[in-house]
Parts: structure tokens; C-alpha cells; sequence
């Protein structure tokens, strides 16, 4: 993926505001801006973007790895073996040289959501001054190219694809990583198949029972399914760094009357969401719409979550579709629509399906049924 | 698993350098001391401990999963839905108000390498001190108490027998993320049958060829094996949170001689360094055995990383085994044992197995032949 319109664009930001380096620590965002990203930043990775070059400060093992992937002039490695300890041993000492260039009270670019104080203090030092960078970062992120577009629709369609065998495999005595790992299998020989060359990025969980389905967000464990068991059976597929995803609420057996009335309410608020979101509207307008439903049912305490989220490179990532966010919707952003209600002694409830706003209104981009006749197992 | 230990040791650390209030961000370290994870930190969590009792602020959709899980006094939940919106809509709220009630120039403790500075400003406004109680958290995860070995040695288990079940599928034609599958499948079937409520992390890499062996560390892609591969699979298992560590690099078809040649030369420094490490000796001894056989091989330039780390909670945790490292080893630390070499054009080379520190020396807790006979598929 090309990133150099991305850079740009944060260039003629910090022009504009006076700030003639930037360090993005946050690895979503060096993926964003330089193509690179590291399995584990227990050894960091720091992108320093200057008006002259970008530089990337990386561990020596991944040298290979940035010199193939990343896209930025310059790669400064530091070490952890003697025979080239003379170098650097420490990212701090290439980011102290980058930057000791500058007057004292110079604007960096950084951003306060991620910079650790050990790197501020770094800077306070050399006397620079903090600009933070971090909401350009987001906001830069909220609308998404047409390479990005094409990866995440098709994460759309194999997020619906292993969320759909996980659900066939359904049946009283199987674990939750179990029924997970049904998905999972179908999802890496799909992908296998169809992208040569191509990463993956896989999460699946799926809370069962009353108790753990009023959990919003809980690893799959080894609780094995039971009759009349609710699950949520969660998914997220990244293709190529760029997700989607899928979450449905089923049950294995005949639901109660309290339930269904729930998973009604909660069916009810997604279908509104879906219908009402598109480029123009504002963030928490759709939010409202959702939680006009689960009002109307008398729910609305148990509506604990946001009605969904952006999603990209990031897991949840800006905009959100909050009760309190007045953004206006843009075309090329993609969210999750995903209103959730957790009522304990009854059950957690919540689907989630991907949308892209584009010209013509929403494009939904994962599928499976969502009526309770089809979710029963 | 009881954190009431870590706590009190915490304090007593506090009370000596009379930090008055604790502030834990870094998620492994939450986990090490309240027995909390949430799946996602989009959402910050932010654990307190004060003299006088441990608080946990939480999103409001983690209220349920903390309340059943965490080892906190107080539980600070903050909202995202309008019906509770003015008990606080951002951890922030909570932080404030439970620190704003220490005088100005009080001591916070407070992890260096993991605060933002987005909180560290907030502190800085109340005008209050910072002080890094990240060094003294590190220490403590040092030494692993008889649940965390216990749980680590299952995890042992585990990771060798995915491993094995990986490595007995090797043939050209399947890509490394098909090849991992084989080890996931296994994994979650053997810890669905043997661990009722437990949860699993898992991780598995394996560049494959040439190119992709000579970088440490990237995600498996598509890539489908052809003869006269050479292949690093990598592995990492966490049961209830705690990790160990597998890794082989092997063949499909028969190695070239300059493959053998570093192969044994990285088979060697492993047994070298599985060898000579035991509590009482420093970490950098360890290196600088395994180094020493890459030197007299005439490889020591591209080893490029330390012979092991610390593995517990944390992927990579401290303490390091790396050249400069003068920090003497102590019966119950635990370590991966991964010295590495990585030359262009001809493939990386690495096993790892984790060991145990004991009073009789180390207990090899991961296993799977390591001679080359036993790793030509």
C-alpha cells in the first residue's frame, strides 16, 4: 500500500502548524504511514517523520524485515549484540540524535495518547516543545482510500464465511475455543487459497451461558455448550492489516420468553441503526436511533456500549457512534453496527455487521442471517 | 490465582519511598496485580492502589467481567450510554477524583515506559509527583510464584505438543498459516479436554524460505512451502494468561552445506546456553556462552538478538539475557533459550525452549528433538 499521500498530508498539517518533526509511536499508525508492522513492540519502533525524510528507528532483528516492508528513507537499527553496540543500543539514542538538531523550543509532533513519559522526558530534555498530533492522526484514519476499501470488503467476506462454520459446527458438549476454532480452520484455508503472500489478523470469542454472555468482551475459554446455552460468537478477520467484522447471538435450543424479547429488542435496534446511518448524519444520531429501540422496550439501563465503532487497521478505531460524538459521517468511513443489551439472569444480546458509507448510502459488507428462526441450534 | 501478596509487597515498596498512590496502566502488570484482562484497552482500565485499599476503573461494559474477575477493592466504572453519563464518561474523571485529595507535591507512583503523557498531564495539573514504579514492577514478575510455574509448565506441555502436530504436517504446497493451523487445532482440543474454564492465548509464526527466515520476527502469510525449504515455526501458549515458548527451524528436503553448517552452529549455542545457565550466574554469562560459539563458527555478526528472555504474563518479559546485562539469575525466573543467526541468502536458524530455574539447576519445561536427522520433512 502506497503511504506516501499519507505523509503528505501529515507534512503539510505540521507546516501549518509550525512543527518540523513528528514520532508516531503508536504501531497503528506507523502501519498506516509507513507499511510497517512489528509482531511484539517489546523492542520499540519509532517512525520519525521530519520535512526533508522520514526515518524509521527499528531493532536490529528487524532490520530484514523494515529494509523489505516499510516505506521511509531512512532506517536506523539499534543493537543487542556487542559487535555492534558502538551503534546504539537503545531507540533513545537514535531519537535523541534525530532530534538534538533542533533549537531549544522547536514543535514535535507527538501523540498524547501513546507517547510514553520516557520518551517526553527525552524531549523536555533536549528543551523541544510537544505538539500532539494525535487526533490529526485519527481524523486522518476516519476515511478510508479505495486499497484499503477492497481489503477490508473482502475481510467482510471471510469474517461472514468462518463466523458461518463456527455456527454450523454449533452443538451441546463443544467448547467455546472449540466452536471458535471451527471458523478458524475454514478462514486460513480460504485465505491460503485466495491471497497469495497475504497476513491475517484473526480474534474470535464467544461467551455462552447467561453468566458470561452479559460480558461484553471475554475470551472464549473452555466452558463447554449446554442446552438452552445464549451465545454471542464474536469475530474480527484483518486482511492484510485491514479488518471487518461479524458478531451474532444464537441459542442451542428454544429460547425463553425473556429472551426473546431481548434478542427482539436488540435485532430491532441494529436494523434501525443499519437503516438510518449515512454520510451526513452525525455520530450520535445513529447512536440514538439504536437506543430509541431499546428505550421503547423499556432496556435501555442495559445498553451498556456504544451502538459501534470505526474500524480499519485498528480494532475499534475513530469515529464513534457515541451518545455524546456530534461528528458528521463521511463517505469512504466504515463502522460496526453493533447495539448490545446485557441483562443478567437472562443473557447477553448483540449482532454486529460492517458498513462502508459511500455515495449511494451503505454498503453492508459481511452477512449472515440475523432473524432468531435462523439462530436457533 | 490470590495477587494479595503482590499488593502487599507493592506497598511496603510504596511506604519506603513514601509514594502515596499507585497508578498501573500497563496491562500485564493490571493482570499480575488484580487478576483482571480485558480483551481490548481501546477502552482505557487503570488499577489504583492506595495505602488503604486497590481500586479498578473500568468501561462500563467491563463492569460485569471485573466484578467476577478482578482482585480490587472498588470498582470506578465510567460510562458510554446517556442513562449514566454524569456518574463519568472517561477514566480520567475517576483518576481525578481519586487523586485529588493528596496535597500537592505528593509522590504517585506510576510506570515510566507505559503512562501517556495524556494522564501524566493530568497528574502534573493536581501537582502532584511522579515517581516510575515501572523497574520495581518488572522485578517482582521476576521471580514466579508455585502457580504461575505450575501453569507455565502446562503451558510447556501444550506449546510442544502443537509444535509437534505442526511440524508432522510439513510438505510443500501448504502455506505457513495452514502449517500453524495443524498446532492450533490440536491445542484447542487438548486444552478443551483437560482445562474446564480456562483460556488460551496462542501465537505461532513460521517464515518459510530464505527470505522470510532471515527475519526474526513476521506473521505468517500465504506463502506456500516448496522443497529444499527452510522453515523457523514458532510458538507461544499461554494458559490463563501464563506463557512458554517453542521453537524449530527445519527442512523440507535436504539442506545445503552452508544451511548445515549454521544449523549446527545455532543447535550448539542453544545447548551451550541451555547448559550453562542456573541461578547465581549473570544473564549476560549466558550470552556470552552461546555468543562465543558463533564466534568461533565465524557467525557471530549475524546473531542478532539476545540468547533469551524472561517469559511469563509478558510475550517477552524481563530479565533479559543479553551481553550487557550483569543482573544475577535467582531460582524461579523462568527463560527462553533462542540464540539466533540470520544470514542473507542462505536462512535463519533458531530453536527456543524455555527452562525453569530451580534449586537443582533448571527444569526444561518445552521439548521436541533438536538435531537436524529429526527436522528434514
Amino acid at each position: 500500500m502506497d503511504t506516501s499521500k499519507r505523509i503528505i498530508e501529515l507534512k503539510s498539517f505540521m507546516e501549518k502548524n509550525n512543527v518540523k518533526a513528528s514520532i508516531i509511536i503508536n504501531f497503528e499508525n506507523q502501519y498506516y504511514m509507513s507499511g510497517f508492522k512489528a509482531i511484539t513492540y517489546s523492542r520499540p519502533v519509532v517512525l520519525v517523520v521530519e520535512m526533508e525524510q522520514t526515518s524509521l528507528i527499528v531493532p536490529a532483528l528487524e532490520e530484514n524485515h523494515a529494509f523489505s516492508e516499510a516505506q521511509a528513507d531512512r532506517l536506523y537499527v539499534y543493537y543487542e549484540h556487542p559487535e555492534k553496540s558502538d551503534k546504539g543500543t537503545s531507540y533513545l539514542d537514535h531519537v535523541k540524535t534525530l532530534l538534538s538538531k533542533y533549537p531549544v523550543g522547536t514543535k514535535i509532533g507527538v501523540e498524547f495518547h501513546s507517547l510514553s513519559i520516557k520518551v517526553a522526558h527525552l524531549l523536555e530534555d533536549l528543551r523541544l516543545e510537544l505538539f500532539d498530533i494525535g487526533e490529526k492522526m485519527a481524523i486522518m484514519r476516519y476515511i478510508k482510500d479505495s486499497q484499503e476499501i477492497e481489503l477490508i470488503k473482502e475481510s467482510g467476506r471471510l469474517v461472514s464465511l468462518a463466523l458461518s462454520e463456527s455456527l454450523k459446527h454449533t452443538k451441546p458438549g463443544i467448547t467455546e475455543m472449540e466452536l471458535d476454532q471451527y471458523g478458524n480452520q475454514t478462514l486460513f484455508e480460504e485465505t491460503s487459497s485466495k491471497h497469495p503472500d497475504a497476513t491475517l489478523e484473526f480474534f474470535a470469542m464467544s461467551p455462552s451461558g447467561i453468566e458470561r454472555s452479559v460480558m461484553p468482551h471475554v475470551f472464549s475459554n473452555t466452558r463447554k455448550l449446554e442446552s438452552h446455552d445464549i451465545i454471542i460468537h464474536s469475530r474480527q478477520v484483518g486482511l492484510n492489516g485491514y479488518r471487518a467484522e461479524c458478531e451474532r447471538t444464537f441459542f442451542v435450543g428454544q429460547p425463553t420468553e425473556q429472551q426473546k424479547t431481548a434478542f427482539q429488542a436488540a435485532l430491532e435496534a441494529q436494523l434501525t441503526a443499519l437503516e438510518v446511518i449515512k454520510a451526513g448524519i452525525s455520530a450520535k444520531e445513529v447512536d440514538n436511533a439504536a437506543r430509541k429501540v431499546f428505550q421503547e422496550a423499556g432496556l435501555e439501563e442495559y445498553s451498556i456500549h456504544r451502538t459501534g465503532h470505526g474500524i480499519g487497521i485498528g480494532l475499534h478505531e475513530e469515529p464513534s457512534l457515541r451518545f455524546d460524538n456530534d461528528l458528521i459521517l463521511q463517505e469512504g468511513m466504515v463502522f460496526t453496527i453493533e447495539p448490545g443489551i446485557y441483562i443478567p439472569g437472562v443473557g447477553g444480546f448483540r449482532h454486529s455487521d460492517t458498513v462502508i458509507l459511500t455515495d449511494k448510502g451503505t454498503e453492508l459488507i459481511t452477512e449472515y442471517p440475523r432473524e432468531m428462526r435462523d439462530l436457533i441450534f
